[in-house]
Order: structure tokens, then sequence, then C-alpha cells
């Protein structure tokens, strides 16, 4: 596997483009394209919140029908959720506008949306700006940076990423872009993420590496605790790599699998680290657990856990709350066997041993927890088998951001 | 019933002190004393938290025994949380020098602490407070009040409340106090909260009525998600009332359990409203339910929403949060059938209708959420069952404290 330049437009056969619509924010791109020449297999997961937005139940009708997809319309200035029917309406306005413009079918466009929730769209706006996407597209790398950039809101830097595999003599490209911020707590998936490749695919083999490695990337970040109404992961699959088609359980499917785990994992971290306020990505890792549902447990209440969130901002070496978080992850452990260590670029220190403090300098503890990814790791010493997971540290910008913006 | 002046030393034959221990705080009180003439039946409920403070262990030996109770030893610097064994024998001592001063068995004291985790505590300093604490003590309401602010760590006011209630012909008395502000996320019981009463009951009775209660009074506030190593809720009843013994499920019973009723959630309330950083209660109310279940699912997961708490923070009508809030809660309802209204001393305005908004006045909306109370009801109109929850809003006053301070 190797990383290359790109994101979305790096497997053959993907264009992009972004546009200015002003649907919510002016001065900036708020509207992306992702187009490919031919129609791809498609496979998504989608946010398991009860309120769920129009373009999310858009997409869930076109995953499940299995068609054939071949442009994503993405808007990051308006979520269209708690639109009610006219919300859903606009959708499949949308899908119409797209397939005029792009001369394909409107049941092979999906959609994603961003933004403030129960705002309606404005529909002239939206087909105005699609218009100018489908003029604009093209296969360039710097096309898919600006579709990146385009589906931002609160982020500060756009999330893209592409690899390449060798599977059965071809090489194969996955890319992906993603957005992220705030109501960032995914429940089977994330906020938005679109990820492309020309592999040839089953779309029961690319759902499955999808769903299977969701679990262990975009469900293991938080911003802020709360499972967002859009949370939206898309995979399109055009097969203009020319591989012999990937089955389900294959030894090329492990490979595609973990050239996409590369691109989410990738994405997942970037959106933990964006988040809103946010000024260093804040790992969890627990170790030694006697299972991975365990582990998921105690990594997921660390990274959650408000308290810690705003010790990591002071640069605090504030252990107590991180046991504390285990404590009430739900997961069973001996809290007077657990191993504690903080980890970044400055080093490594080891901060409790079986439970309680070790005789540590705090002033190597506070430099190890200024870097700008800080990581804790929580040993329990009841096996083999470890897991991470992802938020950041909780300051005053988030304050800022969430008691002003009508976000 | 009735409201009257004080708190734990409302009821007949307890007594309270306070003392300055400099245990951590220097210049002012950091312990506190309930003592009770007799000998009295306890019931208490802990913390469901894997990670168990030593007091907290200490309590539960105590109170599962079910031998009679006659004081509780509070210092509210250090929580000797992950202390180990060194800690256990802290709260030996602690009993052994509270059991000497005040001429009374050692199995029969209680201990609370609340602080810094990981810390041990100094012995020299704890037992010489004691001393103070059995030399000051009397049943003085001012000595009550003195006990509750001597408990207080990052909270800005003493919070306690007494009722009395006619049972069989005689005047029955509770009162309480309770302390909390930061790691306040119930799950069984709260933080620090300590309640007398003279009453004749049974010690089933006793233990029944503080547990059903638990569930829909300190469960039910969250400040900032993260359960203590800490929380505990201790009802000593000293008999003095000299009413005939309640037993469980009597019509006598039903007056007590109200009158515990009153307190709890009076104290719950203060500990949400005077959460760190806190400008605001926020309170939610689901109404119309299908289960009570149901009802608290969504209230309590309004009140946990950081992104609403900082709209709240922001006196900001963001109805979308409040909505996405509910739909991740785990209940199962019909988004497209919600109302919504904000209720405070301002007025009460509704938001939404049917799950999309009403062409409400932002700036009416603004006056009311800028209240010092502000209530949020949602309505899903499925039954007839409702319940509230209490919260804060989520301010830079949160992140002041917990970025700097080792708590």
């Amino acid at each position: 596997m190797k990383k290359i330049k790109g994101g979305v437009t790096a497997a053959k056969g993907f264009e992009a483009a972004a546009a200015a619509a002003g649907i919510k924010y002016t001065g900036r791109t708020d509207m992306a394209l992702i187009y490919s020449k031919v129609p791809c297999t498609a496979a998504g997961t989608f946010t398991t919140n009860v309120v769920k937005a129009a373009p999310v139940k858009w997409d869930q009708q076109v995953i499940a029908g299995g068609g054939k997809v071949q442009a994503v319309v993405v808007n990051s200035g308006i979520a269209n959720a708690c639109t009610g029917e006219e919300g859903f309406g606009y959708c499949r306005d949308t899908a119409e506008a797209a397939a005029k413009a792009l001369e394909i079918s409107a049941a092979g466009v999906l959609i994603g949306s961003t933004g403030v929730i129960g705002k309606q769209l404005p529909v002239d706006k939206l087909t105005a700006g699609i218009i100018k996407l489908a003029k604009k597209k093209n296969d360039s790398l710097e096309n898919g940076t600006e579709a990146a950039k385009a589906i931002m809101t609160t982020d500060t830097c756009e999330k893209e990423l592409a690899v390449t595999v060798e599977i059965g003599g071809k090489t194969v490209t996955v890319g992906g872009m993603a957005k992220g911020s705030g109501m960032i707590h995914p429940n089977m998936c994330t906020m938005l993420a679109f990820i492309t490749t020309d592999a040839v695919i089953s779309r029961e083999a690319l759902q499955r590496a999808l769903s299977e490695d969701v679990a262990d990337t975009y469900n293991m970040i938080s911003v802020d605790g709360d499972t967002s109404t859009n949370d939206t992961v898309v995979v399109l699959a055009n097969g203009l790599a020319d591989n012999a088609e990937i089955i389900y359980g294959s030894g090329e499917y492990q490979k595609f699998a973990e050239a996409l785990h590369v691109i989410n994992e990738y994405l997942a971290k970037k959106i933990a680290g964006d988040g809103e306020g946010a000024t260093a990505l804040f790992e969890a890792k627990a170790v030694n657990c006697k299972s991975k549902e365990q582990a998921k447990l105690l990594a997921k209440s660390i990274v959650c856990s408000n308290l810690t969130k705003a010790a990591i901002a002071g640069h605090d070496a504030n252990w107590g709350r991180i046991l504390c978080a285990m404590g009430y992850s739900g997961a069973q452990f001996d809290p007077e066997k657990v191993d504690l260590f903080f980890e970044s670029k400055a080093g490594r220190i080891q901060i409790i041993e079986n439970g309680t403090a070790v005789d540590y300098s705090e002033k190597e503890a506070t430099k190890i927890l200024s870097g700008s990814a800080v990581t804790a790791v929580a040993d329990v010493k009841m096996g083999d088998v470890s897991a991470a997971a992802w938020g950041c540290d909780l300051t005053h910008g988030y304050i800022d951001i969430n008691a002003d913006y009508r976000s």
C-alpha cells in the first residue's frame, strides 16, 4: 500500500468541483460535486439518530435499492434536517437538477448536507450551484481539494487522503474526503465522508468492508458527544481499475479493506483533531484488555469525558479524571491493576502504576501534554486486546463557537 | 408538608459543626460533622463507578452491615479516591478518631470525601479537625448551614432544605444538605448529600424510600457527563419524633417518601443549577410520553447535550440541537410529531410544532432564554407520562475551572 497525493479524484474516472452558491456563507465555496465517468457500485452507513436529515433518508433509499450511483452533491450551509416533507422534496429537486446538468439518472445521485438544522434550502441558489459545479468539474487533484474545502463548516482545514494498493496485478486507488468539527459523536457512522475507488468490487463486499471498518474508525471518535442528524459515509466504486472482482472474504478483499481502513482512520482522526475549538488531537488507547468490546468502551469513555478534555486543554496530567471515566464506562476491570501513560512527540511518561500515582515529574508531564497530539495509554492487564479512540481538548473556542453560532 | 428553615440540624437530636482543617484550602472551612444524640437507622446509595473512593467502600460496608450510625465526618479537600489500601486505612483512622472524640462506636461513623483524586489524606490535619468538630458541634440551624458550606468545593453556594410533615399525629422533620459542581452525572446516586430525619422508620422502608426517589432526583441531573468516584447519598433517621414506626408501603410511608422527595429534588436541582461555570439552571421536561423510561431518556439526553448547553449559555433558541439530542437518546418517537416550548420567569414560547419551526419571535425567545432558570418542554404526543431532568449551561467558566484546576 502506498500513500499518494489527492483525495476523491485520485482514483481513475472520478471528477470533482466546488462552487460558491451563497446558501449560507458568502465569500467562500459551499457546494461540492463528486462525479464518476461511469456508474458506481455504492455502499453507505448513516446516522442512527431517530431524527434523520432528509438527505440521509434519500441516500438510504438509493443505497438500499442497490442501483448504481454516478454523482454526489453536497452543500455545507443548511443541514436540511427537521424540514419535513418540504425538505425531502428538495432532495428530489437536487437530484433532478444534477441529473439534468450531468446527463445521468436522478436515481443515481446521492446528496450530502451539513449546517444549520431546521431551515429550508433556497432551491434556486442550489440549482444555480449545481449548474456551476457541472461546468467546473474535472479529474484534477486540485478540484478534489477544492471539493474537500467546500464541504467544511467550522472545520479549520480540509481532510483528504488517497492510497494505492496492488490487487490481482492491477493498481487500485482509494481516496476520500470528510468534514467534521461539531456535533461529532458518530454512532454507526460519522459526519460527511465520501470515498471513491476505481476497484472492481461486489456490492456486498463493498458494504461489508465499509460497515465493519466504520466501527473501528468513525465510531471511535467524539468531539462533543452529540450524534448528528446528518452522519453519512459513502463509498463509490467505479471499477475502472479493471481488477478481477473483489469478493467478500478473499485475500484481495483483505487488501482492499486495509486500504479503506487507512483512509477511514486518517479521516476520522483528522475530524477528531479538528473538533470545534480544539487545540490538540486526544487519543486514548486501552491496551491488554480481555475483549475488543471492553477495550472500545474504555477508550471511548476517556475521550468523551468533558473533565478529561478540559484537563488536556490545560496540559494537566489529571489522571484521576481518566480513571474515573474508565470507571463509569460500563466495562469491568480492577482499578488497582491499571497502569497509565501519557505520550506525545515530546516523549512518554508513566503516571500511575497499579491504580496509584508513581513519583512522576509534573513538569515533564506538562511538556508531553502540550503536544498537538496527545495519547493516554491505559493498561488494564487482563488480556491482549487493544482499541483506540480519538477526540480533542475542550476549550474556550468550543464555547465561543457554540454559544454564539446558530449551527 | 411545610418547608421550614434549616438543613441537617432541623430534625430533633441532630447536631453539626464545621472546621478549617487546612486539608487543601486555606482561609475557609473544609471539614463538617453531622452527629445524632442517639444512634440512627441508616440508608445510603453510592456511585456505580467501578472506581470507587475509599470512603464509598467504607460507607457501603457500614450500611450493608445494618448497624446503627451516629456520626458522619466529611472533608472537601481530598476525594480519597485511587488511593489504594493506604487510603482505605485513613477511613478507619477517621472513624476511630471520631469515635474517640464523640464517645461513640467507630462502626457507627460514616465518611464523606470530595476534592482531588489520587492524593493521600494528611491524617494529622484530619484528626486535629475532628477534635475541633467535636468541640464545636451543636443543634443550631447556623451550625447546619456552616456544615453545608464546609462541604463545598467549586460550589458557589451552600445547598440545604428542611420540611416537616405530620405522621401518625407526630411532627416529623426531614432536612438535608448537598454539594455538587463538577464531575456530576450521577448513576444510581449523586455527589455528597446528607439527609437527617427524626422519623421512626424501619431500615427497609428508609432504604427503599431513598433508592426509589434517587432515580427521579439525583440520577436525573448532569453537569458534565462525568459520573464521580465519590457519589454518596445518606439518610439518617434517629427516631426522636416518636411516631409509630413507618413501614414500607403504608400511607404514612407515602407521606414520608413525599417529604424525602421534596428534599432530594430541591438539592438535586440546586446541584444542577450550581454546576461548574453555570449561569443558569437548565430543566428539560419530556411530556405526553408512552412510558417513564422513554420520558427519562429524552429529558436526560437534552440536559446532557454539550451543544444544547452551549446554546443555553448563548440564550439561543437552537431547537435543532434539542431535537438532535432527543433523536440519539435511545428512545423511540416520531420526530414529525414533536412540539417544543421554552419557559422561564419571562414567559413561555412555542418553537416547533410537529417537528418543524413555527414562526416565533427570536427576540422573545432570547428574552425567555436569558432567565436564570430555563425550561425546555418537549411534547411527543404518545401518552400521558412525563419526566424532568436538570442540568446547566456550558460556559467559559467551566473551561476556566477545569483546564486550570486540579480537582
